[in-house]
């Protein structure tokens, strides 16, 4: 048994977190801190949780956390894990972090787009946690960066072309579109029921959201040459998912058949990835509440364009359910322990 | 392991009989039928199930389907039920049903409400599946009626006060709200999502929905005197749950203390059933996905009123975990058997 | 034209005015305020209002206000309201507030609910400003103090009932729902998007509701004797609407022939009072964005109960467009000028 | 006062139309049709419209219609609308199409993407009804093609830049995103509620829908050369409402100072266009119930690309509002008039 602990466990990725452990036959949850709700049980917090889960969320310091339990979720927000990480590592545990800290190889880009980093001496050493593409890395790392939920399903959706050099990279654009739960339990007018209900819309348009450069980092890895893309987020009216639809013009020489034998030899093996048929389009309500990523494509011969379409449940493939699927080959588990969840539909 | 069919796959109960059992350690999926979606496979009709169900949906008839499987929930419409049981249990299979026609003991009730019944002579031996209160008749049972959505929300709300003597039984209120999936998956202007959407309302407003003879029935035996209720069914913009907001006046000698100790003394041991503290109140996206059936109450001195409050999940604890736990029960396997899922927030 | 002014201007209330008063004949908006937001431009915190609404939000004292409106709408909340309302009419202005401050004619029973009572002086010369009711008192005030938004749903369905003695008044059960705008514009987690949206619960139950003393006064002077009902609030995952379902016993010698006659003689000539048929229930989506008032009954003769439902938008019958309607009655306008928008469905 | 008749009156623009014309100064509704609802009132279908249009649905021939109304809107299907146009206009009546049917000048490119023309003679006459584009021509005619929802909102996006040449028109792609009433009422299971809440899909992707040709016809008008688009439609779980968010790759010589211009010079006096600043997005919520056309753009130099957003709502200004506009363009009404809703948020 692994004794876990949740560090911010009363976000939404935390709450998810419980919501996956609390089944996991190898894990228990050993400690779940929270500043603001320190003493209250977290299913009291988390109504949903009662009968399943029943630690008392606390308020610990670094050498608290690591008496307690032996691998750690920070579930904090970026800036908050890059101080607490550390003192983690230096005493023997490991980490999945689902912040942004450690998800950049380049301080500089970091800084850039977040603020100045304390532990960047871990930048090199942290793995990007996308197990599709960093599986055997992950298996022998201690610190894993868990993707960006946008990242995430824009990566795994592009990773095949990009491989095999079968679309002009620097023709990419992906319109991407989350539900609110992305956002976080943060109590902002922006975020309110009467505000996003019936609604929808973009934001951080044109290069502003930060999920930017975590994107073109991978994306660079993949195709080997620099890639820069065009990303726009927008809000839509759910709690769970995000569909990204991807469009890229083709390279020379590659037709429906040879991009179907890509991404079939890329995918066919992976648990999570479920690729669709040819007229079949991922929608978020087949992945809700699941570790699944659901991808499929359309070329259109008059514009020379692939479009890529991939869904993910924002807050298990986006965030807790890939950081179980991480911390599961940091322990030599059976990568889908405790991720058997089936999508809810209806 | 058991063999089961799921007879009405394509209906929302079915498909969420595929998403438990497809989890479920004792049990293979061996026959699916549907007429409408014959040679389909079911994870065509609901693409959540990908990856995790490959039965084709068939068009059998029941000697075909007693080839295929030992035990059988039928998830079809009245009256298609009262014709396809008999010659299940015939055959030796163990069956539940869960449509209405084996729910009402009385044969003249049925055929008031609904129509001619073609298998009266089964009315007494069927059980009604609720385990709550029949758990050991329902582990002797090769026939047990699954009950009705809401009525699973106000029986076990009422119960521990009607078996005590607690309220006058007479003056009993139930007014409930159910999310569209209770509708199911008709292709009827009523459900579409612009009819229900950011909307809300009542329906067969007194007296007029089915389900209440069925309340009454059980709230009868509970009272052990004649019980007639007025229940009004609303429709919510919500694909699921059930919240019941019942009212009833309190008898005399009842207070807080007293009724603290009924529910506890009845629901302290089971499994699903969760009791929330005086101040906190049921919501159905805290019972989302999971079997749980979540009761509060409040007492108001001024009125001598108690409101008790049930939410649950009108496809799983209102219709197929319920159906799950009670063929744990028909095999003697652990209730709980398949049946942990935690329910989905947010 | 009336110069008018809406003060809390930056909450769904004010936002709602400034929406109907845009489009009114006979109205000019010469001031807004809000404190959190002065200096900008109101349609720039609704954009819905752009090129509709071009005032500036100011913070303005009341002296200030008083230069530069005769009228004002007060959308404040309870407390601030009664220290701002004394300095208006004092300067001779017309004052309709939508707060709970003037509401409840008998200071003790605030005072319990509330708080302290700074400007008790004006509760007896305040008006109840429900026009069917008050019509003729409110068309001579200088101070009509709005009704809240469940008090509206249930005492206009009550009302023709009460008054001719057609039910037992001590029977009444008032169960309300009410869509999330009733919490109004604060950034508090209950009121995210994702803890509202897909589900649905009852809060403050049990004589816990502020509204419970208002809905009590208003039904008491109607059944001519006192009146105490149990009263329970929900919140529905939809922006506006409340629908209030409410159960009474009849009194002897009344049937749906004589509650008919009851209900068009009370609402025949009321232009924003529809009465819908025996077997047609209110929805608030039939409502969404009008004035309108939805009434229907059912009476059931198992119980002899009758059912009484009715549907209003909360934030235009429940409270701005009811303000407008009062503020045309104390102007000796058309009492539906400005209020001609037909509900918006889908 | 114009005599206007609604055919198609019982889908959700046929009620659109009543809910605006209701309100309508200059105009009376003599007739509406509806063959599956004939004899039954119109507000009997549409409980919203209950007090303000006292309509009954009639089935009437072409005869029988000329008799009753000098305008008409053909609210029907396409095929249907080919028809039935040809004998209204003989009677000398002028008719705003809202199908499909009179949109495309090239009767090839119709029949390719639709079936057979019938009326194929009236194709050269007809004017495509996008008032900001052919406002004159509009006035001159006696039968106007209402655009689609889709193309309303990609064209008036795209306009001034490619009349200015501003953007590489083989560039352009089209991620737009639609609210569940463009598939209108009818009865199909994709359009359930359960089908459509809390989720989101694209649908038709790859060249598939038919608003395609549409909207490369009016690109290609302005561009002065043939325009090829990438067009991704998506289903959004709202009611009403279109977001569209449009790539392409600026011109040499085109920065954000002249980009302003172009929009400002081409919109500053249309009364339904609103621009937005620079970093304020369009939001479907923010349109919804009205006639605007909200715009707004974003460049992002390090792709050299322009990204604009525009939204509508689809039923009033993708479909029903933008006909009474044209209405009021043929008879030489303030463009405006009848058109004065404002935006209903929340």
């Amino acid at each position: 048994m692994i004794n876990v602990g949740i560090v911010g466990a009363s976000g939404y990725t935390g709450a998810e977190l419980a919501r996956i452990l609390c089944n996991h036959p190898e894990v228990r949850i050993t400690a779940a801190t929270s500043r603001q709700h320190a003493g209250r049980p977290l299913s009291e917090i988390f109504p949903s949780l009662r009968g399943k889960v029943d630690i008392i969320c606390e308020n610990l310091s670094v050498a608290e956390l690591c008496d307690k339990a032996d691998f750690f979720f920070t579930a904090v927000p970026h800036k908050t894990a890059m101080d607490l990480v550390p003192g983690l590592l230096a005493a023997g545990k490991k980490v999945v972090d689902l912040s942004a800290d450690f998800r950049l190889r380049d301080v500089l880009v970091y800084e850039e787009w977040y603020q100045a980093h304390s532990s960047s001496q871990f930048l090199n050493e942290a793995t990007y946690g996308l197990p599709e593409l960093y599986r055997n890395r992950i298996s022998g790392s201690r610190l894993v960066a868990n993707p960006g939920c946008y990242p995430t399903s824009i990566i795994l959706g592009l990773a095949p072309l990009l491989k095999a050099g079968a679309i002009e990279a620097q023709t990419i654009i992906a319109d991407s579109k989350s539900g609110t739960s992305g956002a976080g339990r943060v109590a902002q007018t922006g975020s309110l029921f009467c505000e996003v209900h019936d609604g929808f819309k973009p934001y951080k348009v044109g290069r502003a959201h930060r999920h930017t450069p975590e994107i073109e980092q991978e994306l660079t890895v993949l195709a080997g040459a620099e890639v820069r893309i065009s990303f726009t987020p927008h809000l839509l009216p759910i709690s769970r998912g995000i569909l990204s639809t991807v469009y890229a013009s083709l390279a020379p020489g590659f037709d429906r058949e040879k991009i179907d034998t890509l991404y079939r030899n890329h995918y066919q093996n992976e648990p999570f990835v479920r690729l669709l048929g040819e007229d079949s389009f991922p929608s978020t309500q087949f992945v809700r509440g699941s570790n699944f990523c659901d991808i499929s494509y359309k070329i259109d011969p008059a514009t020379n364009r692939i479009i890529v379409m991939s869904a993910i449940d924002n807050v298990v493939k986006g965030a807790s359910g890939q950081a179980v699927q991480n911390m599961n080959l940091m322990y030599g588990l059976a990568e889908t322990t405790g991720l058997s969840m089936v999508p809810l539909f209806p």
